[in-house]
């Protein structure tokens, strides 16, 4: 069997890295030859899980295509999410849990997605179906990866198999998965350290959004003037970028991760579709959104009905 | 929880009846509320097996919005060979073994897809994974849906875990599968039965290959002179139907069951490329496929690599 390579989107949050790793080891256990890479760097937070559980940081690839013929994506399906050269290899595996869109194979595959908080308690399942342990320090990992995605099981795209998933694994890493979490994910959270293009970038997709082409990104803080203090350069890095890369709406997404609230700043058009999708006003482009904290369950499905 | 349907595709074979049967007494078993139904009349081989087996024929439905909001789909992805509405309800689940082309979702959802050779093999592993037993009847039914789609463990579409389940389901059903399945089989090749209209839609599904409309329908016969006899007419209804519809080529493919050969009658354009992709000459519109038996392994993916 050929080697085929195992990663996760664009801007890599901690699912897409420790899903590649935890996917990966999975197959490997079942006969393929896999390896998972990363499509970028670890953010902050995710550098601070390899460091914790002594990881190393996977390889990263820009192209896939020179040295392999197929591919495995974990936690994305959108080609443009992926990896650049994509459409020039065959994707034989998908472990997901976001919608499915500009997806589409010739050859039959195995996919699988649940619409679950995290891409991690899926594979926490397919370990247990297919009779694999999973090793201490990989539970460690994929326990951060649900922190991460669940902002400690406090979005709403939370699911009871995730709790469960993360329980399990906190169990198997012998780990009080409470207090490491909020040490975890306040580590996401220096924003100081960062330039305005690279909050704007850490963690973006891109969506195409009934032939609007949408960008969102999404910054975890402790406190939201961490980032409107600097509302105005920010935007001018936005504008910049949608110009340069030809998005028609860019959306940032601070989100409070302590008390689960978000505001969002809006560059670029329909603004008056942004203002309908969340029945809420801009105010000096920034909408107030209490209670938001899921871009996948509470961002995107509402943009595409407003633009709809 | 809102009742939803879970039906397979256009033209419905034995899979996408029995599939939709099986998964919708799984779901209720897990505490769904959902019916199966059918996009269309069971075929001849459907038929034999639905009345074998003593189970009752399921509604019959064109579109699904005035009923429902959601939907699970069995047996087939691609928009253009589900319901009519599809667009305009929340498809939930798919469970399938196709390529992925032409799908997209809002919103998160379960997909559930391997590459074997029937959808009724991934559903007789969900009940194992659910731990829901199989009830004797429907076992007999998705052990017909393997056969069917399998050709008697035939074709190159099937995988070991195909042999596993029929083996499994047969013993549940108490069945001699291999003389149940040739009379099984016998049962749909009736073609003198049929009109010229009716054997060009049967077994037909549209496939957009590259921007090309293509239209593939597959006939099951014991001996291809009961097809080729009526070659001329057939030829008028493939071109009549063509320019109705729209289809820029439209493939028959005949399929001698017992010997697993088949021949394909062509009209539309680019012949050169169908030529192309399957390494062989047309003859008076029909090209020779000898140990071609699989429309979804051995012909849409040569057709998709000719047509790029």
């Amino acid at each position: 069997m050929s080697k085929e390579l195992v990663f996760g989107h664009q801007n890599p949050d901690t699912d897409a890295i420790v899903a590649a790793k935890a996917y990966s080891y999975l197959q490997n256990q079942l006969g393929y030859d896999t390896e998972a890479v990363a499509l970028g760097e670890p953010n902050a937070e995710t550098a601070y899980v390899l460091n914790h559980f002594d990881e190393p940081t996977p390889r990263v690839v820009t192209t896939v295509k020179p040295e392999v013929d197929a591919v495995m994506l974990v936690d994305h399906n959108e080609f443009q999410q992926s990896v650049s050269d994509i459409e020039s290899v065959q994707v034989t595996h998908v472990v997901d849990h976001h919608r499915i869109a500009n997806f589409n194979t010739d050859q039959p595959l195995e996919y699988r997605a649940e619409p679950v908080g995290c891409t991690s308690t899926i594979l926490t399942n397919m370990f247990a179906e297919k009779d694999v342990k999973i090793p201490v320090k990989l539970a460690g990992l994929m326990m951060s990866a649900i922190i991460s995605d669940t902002l400690l099981l406090k979005s709403p795209t939370t699911t009871d198999k995730d709790k469960e998933a993360l329980r399990a694994l906190a169990q198997i890493a012998d780990v009080d998965y409470k207090s490491y979490g909020i040490e975890m994910l306040k580590a996401g959270t220096n924003v100081d350290a960062k330039s305005d293009q690279e909050l704007i970038d850490a963690d973006a997709k891109s969506f195409d959004i009934n032939g609007k082409n949408v960008r969102i990104d999404q910054i975890n803080v402790v406190d939201f003037e961490d980032v409107l203090k600097r509302q105005s350069s920010i935007m001018t890095a936005m504008n910049n970028e949608a110009q340069s890369e030809g998005y028609d709406l860019f959306l940032v997404l601070v989100t409070d991760i302590l008390n689960s609230n978000s505001k969002m700043i809006v560059v670029g058009e329909p603004t008056a579709a942004v203002e309908k999708a969340f029945a809420a006003k801009l105010t000096d482009n920034v909408m107030d959104l209490p209670g938001v904290v899921s871009r996948k369950k509470q961002v995107v499905p509402q943009l595409t009905d407003a633009l709809n």
